[in-house]
């Protein structure tokens, strides 16, 4: 399974032949067919060239949200805002480009509340699908 | 100790009389005193509103991040993006501002990442400070 999603610590992650840019446009568009808008889009490489003189590789952070669930969440956990967006990370590593998404199951353990799984495994299922789908368009690239 | 911080699972919060908005204004300048930037404000309440029709309290989510600090945790785990950057929540509950900042150690406890610790605990120090001096100025303006 070449381009099977692998898990690390509190995230998923897959490797795309997608450049960059692609890999940033196709993850938006795939993110809103999964009901999510980008609320917040952080380019890390010039945040760091603009305010340090720091050069970094391509870096972008992407906070998705789907604004139904992130309702229902925020109703029954006040604090939740401050796990919020779901980020979506896409950058070039070793010369490839690689997408992560967060393992909200990882990020809920921290917040113990129970009652909040089954809308974090509704948004797993869904960023999950978002990189499935991102990794299969680069097999269709080649 | 009226306005001391209270420990919330995965953040710190204090309530203030300052007014909502005057909150967010002090929050992001105190943020930028100690460097800072807000890379992402979520205003929850027109969000929902727009996308859902739906009231929602007043409710914003300020991302805050430290260049230099971000730098140096980037730069030692690729996918630290996932939990970036650092949020700072203003809402109003039950009629009282109310102000939370995420606890860094918390959130690093799902990184499994003991190198990041220092860097962890200098971004909770700073953002303590920043709740301790909110709560003061409400003091003031009683």
């Amino acid at each position: 399974m070449k381009h099977a999603t692998e898990a690390v610590q509190y995230g998923h992650t897959v490797s795309t032949t997608l450049s960059f840019d692609n890999a940033v446009e196709r993850v938006t568009a795939l993110l809103k067919d999964e009901g999510f808008g980008v609320l917040c889009d952080i380019d890390v490489t010039k945040t760091m060239h603009e305010k340090l003189g720091n050069e970094f590789r391509p870096y972008r952070i992407l906070g998705a949200c789907n604004p139904k669930l992130a309702y229902e969440a925020l109703s029954s956990n006040a604090q939740l805002g401050l796990l919020l967006p779901c980020n979506v990370v896409v950058q070039v590593e070793n010369g490839q480009t690689v997408i992560s998404a967060i393992n909200t199951r990882a990020l809920l353990s921290i917040a113990s509340d129970p009652s909040l799984l089954p809308i974090a495994d509704e948004v797993n299922a869904r960023l999950m699908r978002v990189l499935e789908a991102v990794a299969q368009e680069a097999t269709v690239e080649k």
